[in-house]
């Protein structure tokens, strides 16, 4: 992992995946083919990429009750804690409707109201995360969704994995539907005979799932399209070097183009962490994929000082942001954009992306500048609600058609003149 | 205006403008343009499409001292009380970060960030709307955003009308730019020499500006791409014809592509209305454009009842809803989808577009299924903040593993597991 003096400059690498115009073509046909032929479409892109042929797309209920089987007591246990925590943070975000009065008895508000149905697409394969599932449906069970359509490619033999099918009737997913790929977004925005259309799609997934979200947008509502994973931790002497290593390269075993990226004004904790980074890499499972990650993305920057250094992650707006310094509650304030913010030496980042209870639907790629956790926030709408009554109009109507006119609008002014005529 | 029975069933017929490959090419040629010749392109394409020849592209404070000897006292008193009441329903939407704490020294929370900086499209010539700057920039402004750019095309002396002037200097924009269509969203995106780059553009504007804000989408974030503008009227027998009519063509007076809906179970008050129209057409200083739109997306639907029309309004999910019927409140629960919500004869959907306080920027077609007004959310973001304590790690830190093992990411385990090994 290279160690990099800050007045070289500070930036982030990062890859994201647009897909080429070939790939968007393929995404194009299918979506086309579901809109038209529906469960049949879908049942045979299914046996096409997943190689699974399906009498029906749903999950059943013994399918469920024999995951349940798969898994040890005890890492169901695990799940169902996991999913409380989450369940407990993300219903802090509640919103309520309110609404403000005047004495002249008008009456202005904002009803909060939930999606009426929500999809959540879960990888298949390798990928198959049961804390996806947890992490993309409380959101949307705590802000009050009632139907919930999880879709998720089967293997060859038509099962999904254990822990997923768990994960999901856990957390209150309504319906279950063995799809992947751009065959089930499409299934999802226009509906089927078996599936009905949901109004937004949420969850990750390969190239022609984020190619048939983008393409589908509008029709529904989709989450953002994520890009690699990245981890900046900033870091002064007194950390430990072994857990600096250690979160960095959780992040590298993601993906290859995933960036880790530590910032630190000690010299000596930069060389610390780059031996522990060699050290550790050898030992892991997932090696090849850290190590290419590190070679690509990893860099450790040392910078002047510590303002210097929350300048430089502020310019990166990382996803993931550990802080190991002492006394991380007093730089908190200063950090303007980051996905999450993870705080002193047990504050590693796999606690977040399974347990704690925040999301880890985060905004890669610098979007933290602008973007935000996955949350209730994004299973909800807003309407604005007005109640003016015959006083407020009768003190107000002139000013109203006044700026009317200022624009032109000769009916708006003339919508409240009626009115204004009536109360005279 | 047709009278349509409901058992023909119910649509609302939409015209959402996507704009050609042309025009798609000649936007990104100008994005290019910008990004890489900066000031100078954006005054040449100022030249050739506003044919203004700028030396300063900043619009200065004599000029907005010039704008304001230019509106009446009156007017601009309007103007304030009008930016009063909206800042005072927006201030209503500010949120709090907030924590929580466990025994075991724990604190999860959620940290509220504004956005550094904004820029505010406003449109000019027949379209300059001094309310569009009130309610795209009063949101920011109560959000906490620090720098808010607004961009707006110059007429061909290179002058911005005064009314979007003062409008814009009452609610603490920092900086004015004349500078308009696809070259002032790529200053806005890139920077310029002279403007330097935002977060999100927020903003109505052209073909053109759409297109521009669909390429620079995710380099910054931009709001929704508005369609043409809706309503639809709930009303019993005892709405009063003339108010609903009024209210019907202050929608069509918009744009030959607006929509305006009646629903009502009132055969009666369907005569009545269609007359109202009628009549009331013929006196608009706007009429051509008003009678196309009601000629093509005008509607009126008679429901077999109340409940049938409530069905009805959620399957349209409309940008504006008036709901003129006795005791308008008991229908309040029953409104899924809807951008803003009228109560009552007095509230006249002018009301909410220039003076209430709810925001006029509302979900066009049908995404009010689950989409928002323009609000404070749209001008912060989010962070999640994890403090996790030794003692939770301690007990946890197996639980974190064991998941972390289940979906195949060793990295992710021995982050924790190191941290255990140390804690025996």
């Amino acid at each position: 992992m290279k160690i990099v003096n800050m007045n070289d400059g500070i930036s982030i690498k990062r890859s994201i995946e647009e897909g080429t115009e070939e790939q968007r073509q393929v995404v194009l046909s299918i979506l086309e083919q579901v809109k038209t032929n529906g469960d049949d479409a879908v049942k045979t892109y299914t046996k096409k990429f997943d190689g699974a042929t399906l009498d029906d797309l749903r999950v059943t209920s013994e399918e469920i009750e024999q995951a349940y089987g798969e898994l040890s007591d005890e890492l169901v246990a695990i799940i169902q804690e996991a999913a409380s925590n989450i369940k407990t943070f993300h219903e802090r975000q509640r919103r309520e409707s309110w609404f403000t009065t005047s004495l002249d008895g008008t009456l202005l508000g904002q009803k909060v109201t939930p999606l009426d149905s929500v999809g959540v697409y879960v990888p298949g394969g390798k990928a198959a995360y049961p804390s996806s599932v947890l992490m993309n449906v409380i959101p949307a069970t705590a802000a009050g969704v009632q139907r919930i359509v999880m879709v998720t490619p089967p293997d060859s033999e038509g099962k999904v994995p254990a822990g997923v099918l768990v994960a999901a009737n856990e957390v209150g997913v309504t319906e279950i539907v063995k799809a992947g790929g751009a065959q089930a977004v499409a299934a999802l925005a226009y509906g089927t005979e078996s599936i009905s259309a949901v109004d937004k799609i949420v969850g990750p997934g390969n190239i022609f799932v984020a190619l048939a979200k983008r393409e589908v947008f509008g029709i529904v509502d989709i989450d953002m399209i994520a890009g690699p994973s990245e981890i900046v931790v900033l870091a002064d002497e007194q950390a430990n070097p072994a857990y600096v290593a250690a979160d960095l390269l959780s992040q590298a075993e993601h993906d290859e183009r995933a960036s880790a990226v530590l910032v630190t004004p000690s010299q000596v904790l930069a060389e610390r962490v780059q031996e522990q980074v060699e050290k550790q890499l050898a030992e892991l499972p997932r090696a090849e994929i850290a190590s290419k990650s590190i070679e690509d993305y990893g860099v450790i920057y040392v910078v002047d000082n510590m303002v210097a250094g929350v300048e430089a992650v502020n310019d990166l707006a990382p996803e993931h942001l550990e802080i190991m310094v002492d006394e991380p509650m007093t730089l908190l304030g200063k950090i303007r954009h980051a996905g999450a913010i993870f705080l002193g030496p047990y504050s590693s980042e796999p606690v977040g992306d399974y347990f704690a209870g925040p999301n880890h639907v985060l905004p890669t790629n610098g979007t933290a500048r602008f973007s935000s956790p996955l949350s209730v926030d994004d299973f909800i709408k807003k309407s604005s609600v007005i109640s003016y009554s015959k006083e407020a109009m009768k003190q107000n109507g002139n000013s109203i058609a006044a700026l009317a006119k200022l624009e032109g609008l000769g009916a708006h002014a003339r919508a409240v003149e009626l009115r204004l005529e009536d109360l005279k």
